[in-house]
């Protein structure tokens, strides 16, 4: 048995490992070839030596070799999109078209060139000047970044690939990525890319690292470093928070995205308008992909009158005539049925599905499970519950006011959305709810389901905790990621040579810049 | 015995107290007359309650309502200047003149008005506009915030007055201010200021609350509270650690300053060049104030040569001839007290002070302590013991190596100074140790003492953990300071006359917005 190799120090070398393990094949339940190994504190450890020698190297390396490094790793990913694609699919049984090969590869290169402009211009420093003062500040790199990927996109927020690795990097930082378990022979290809394309452009080797998994104490230990800089965590609640306890306790940024229900709320008029219009609108949102999607809708609040009972029967018809589709894994199968047996212990009425799916592989049935909102409302913690999957909650509220309360016991969110009605007959009912909802959520829709995330400087993806860690950042969005991985320096009578090209008076660069309170 | 209202609610009432304290005049340590009251929980229900009110009215205002309510709260301050001094003065010994009367005050009044401008204009919401995906995102307020000021600076860090209070409110948040123990006449006389300005401007009555102490469990349960959306602490280690491990835990933003000990390196060359002077102006600026400022030059490097040990030699001549000031209560006498224990027993040597000083009131006398570099590396943690006060660590470290070394050991640090000869032969030296130096502090001077901290856009109070709780963000400055109490909104499809009026395509408003990639 052949151990793959991990990525250090610019080397793929055997891994100090404590153990191994296999990938599967959602679609077979089969274990896939490859053996990879879990490493120990020893890999991290050479990993940390690595990336302060390469931070050094960076630290004052101009945006445009940073941007050139990921351009080339955006070549070297669309080189190898056959090979990324094929083993993605293997790997987590997402479809190669359309989805992998056409939406999702596109996306990934797409962020890392929005991150290398971003580096390039240097916008997103935020350069001030106080001239009479003589001081100057502006956002700088951090330290080496650890990315922790999650299970759903394996290329796009891919620890190797994906968000936090491009806003980490295009910050000036060197990557640490460790491999989502379910997807490591993916991560390895996109780690193959980024060491070409340090090759290719002369960067520091240890610019990104890899390796496939640790325990969770060694996970515990790296993020708490004093060598690292800061750490992106895409995932599962229980293991982020771990996380964020030991890099909170050790004073080390953190950001995390853990879980969201991603509120929708259907107005009385709204439902009324063009109720099965909507019911098909929702399902086909939360069914998509199998539900595997951050910004899944998993929370449905209506106020209960015919218009919602025919809106709920419509969705429950066409959840249940959906063929079910193929989960990540057998651990997010496993805990979509956890999820809803909780949910039914605390009450909640199963309208189709929480059984065993019709479809292949690792799967459950689509799942409709519903609950009065004064029934919410007792034990809110509960009813919140993620699952995480093709499934949803409905929440019947016996009025308005009791919507407001349902929407008052939230916890934060990704998203949240309301649906009104065209005629503004649904307009007080909104001016009631939606500043509610607005302090819970990251993004606000109207008309509009939550699920797609796209990558634009006026995205918010994040939210108030447990959404994320802080709710003053995005993960998604060039510049604003980038922000997370960078440390706010200022510069105070500093002699003019000894300065970031970008705070110094005779800077011709393309970066808008506050100088004595005017914009340049 | 008259016990002293709180404020809550908009009304000063009884504490449900749980204890009483008094605070006392440190120049001559009896007690001051008033007697306050310790509040238990009921009393910060009471006020998370009101807050929560007062938050959903402010939480769609016009930036006008809350500039002119600061505004209308500096009014008030220099309208009760006197009373505000001489209470500061009774209460910290800190001098009326020139300081608290002609500096203090000045200064806070100039930072409500600086923070008046930005909630007028809107500037610090930094609106971002994608129109072609119809998403749109700045930064709104968070939720009420708590306050928690430090005991050195009654009026421009207090709780009911100073930065962290300014940036809550003009950010669009309720203040639930904690006032210092030591100061609570002060704070009282703030809040009598905030509820009248509030009453002048129809603002919510409890957009500023007040209470002078709590035990620190319901400290604790108070910045976790679901209702509060952000803390502000500035202060001592243990208590801020206290209540960021609290925060930390539930999720919730907390900012602080806790301790900083902002060394300053002396490179050979600028030693040779004017090392008396040198010595002149590092000891007047470490004995300013008695030395208790967040920023005072707590730890001096030098390589030791000649020059070094003449500026050495100075400086504890100085040192030793000054009068040592007042200390601002019996907790700081204590404390440098202990401070200096540790160094002392960790190795360092006692070149003067350290005993009891020749001044009036709570005083320790000027000190200077030296360690040699190596030691210094041999117990960093130790060595980094902030002594508050009229005190600093002289560290000789033996070549510019071992002087690389010991800055590699440093915490986070709110500031770093080096000084270099102007004739450049301290280039190569300052080349390999400001990267270092860098990336652990807020601000990084040249040839400047830290101490002065001026309220500018371009300004950074902040550095990495354990000076602050995360590297992002600055405690001074306007409107930087503001980015702590907001949360990033973004709204996805929102129709239009629902948008905030910054975020509509008919926005007039005089806010720099970045629309479709391009500064407007």
């Amino acid at each position: 048995m052949s151990i793959e190799p991990v990525l250090i120090a610019g080397e793929w070398r055997a891994a100090d490992s404590t153990g191994t393990f296999q990938a599967d094949n959602p679609s077979t339940k089969e274990a896939l070839p490859a053996t990879y190994p879990v490493s120990s504190w020893a890999d991290c450890e050479a990993m940390l030596a690595a990336a302060e020698s390469a931070f050094a190297e960076m630290q004052s390396m101009p945006g445009e070799r940073i941007a050139e490094f990921l351009e080339a790793m955006a070549n070297r990913i669309e080189a190898r999109a056959d090979d990324l694609v094929k083993m993605a699919h293997a790997e987590t049984a997402l479809p190669e078209s359309p989805r992998l090969a056409d939406v999702e590869l596109p996306r990934t290169t797409g962020q890392l060139r929005q991150a290398a402009a971003a580096a390039r211009s240097g916008n997103w420093k935020q350069p001030v000047v106080d001239s009479a003062n003589d001081i100057r500040s502006c956002y700088g790199p951090l330290g080496p970044v650890c990315v922790f990927g999650p299970n759903n996109f394996p290329f796009a927020f891919g620890s190797a690939s994906g968000g936090d690795f491009a806003a980490a990097i295009a910050a000036g930082n060197p990557v640490i990525a460790k491999a989502n378990s379910s997807h490591p022979g993916t991560t390895k290809i996109f780690a193959e890319c980024a060491l070409d394309a340090a090759g290719e452009t002369n960067m520091p080797s240890a610019i990104v690292q890899m390796v496939y998994r640790t325990s969770h104490a060694v996970g515990e230990q790296l993020v708490t470093d004093e060598r690292v800089g800061a750490t992106g965590y895409t995932g599962s609640r229980g293991a982020g928070l771990a996380l964020k306890q030991a890099a909170d306790n050790a004073g080390k940024p953190i950001y995390l995205e853990l879980s969201s229900v991603n509120p929708v709320v259907f107005l009385p008029g709204s439902l009324e308008e063009k109720g099965a219009e909507l019911a098909t609108e929702f399902s086909g949102s939360c069914l998509m992909g199998t539900g595997q999607f951050c910004t899944n809708p998993g929370m449905v609040l209506v106020l209960k009158n015919d218009a919602a009972d025919a809106f709920v029967d419509s969705v429950v018809q066409q959840f249940s005539e959906a063929q079910s589709g193929t989960l990540l894994s057998s651990a997010v199968e496993k805990s979509l049925h956890r999820s809803h047996e909780t949910l039914k212990e605390a009450g909640a009425e199963v309208l189709c599905g929480t059984g065993d799916g019709n479809g292949t592989g690792y799967c459950a049935a689509n799942t409709i499970l519903r609950v009065s909102g004064a029934a919410f409302i007792r034990d809110p913690e509960t009813m919140q519950t993620e699952a995480f999957g093709n499934s949803s909650l409905i929440v019947e509220a016996a009025d308005l006011d009791e919507a407001a309360a349902v929407l008052a016991t939230l916890e934060g969110n990704l998203t949240g959305c309301i649906y009104s009605a065209t005629d503004g007959s649904d307009d007080a009912a909104y001016d009631k709810l939606a500043p509610i909802l607005r302090q819970k959520v990251g993004r606000l829709l109207n008309d509009k389901m939550p699920t797609g995330v796209a990558v634009s400087p006026a995205m918010n993806h994040g939210g108030p905790y447990p959404a994320t860690g802080h709710p003053g950042f995005t993960a998604v969005g060039i510049p604003g990621a980038m922000l997370r991985f960078g440390m706010l320096q200022c510069f105070d009578a500093v002699r003019p040579h000894r300065l970031p090209e970008i705070l110094r008076d005779d800077y011709e660069g393309p970066t808008q810049r506050l100088i004595d309170g005017s914009w340049q």
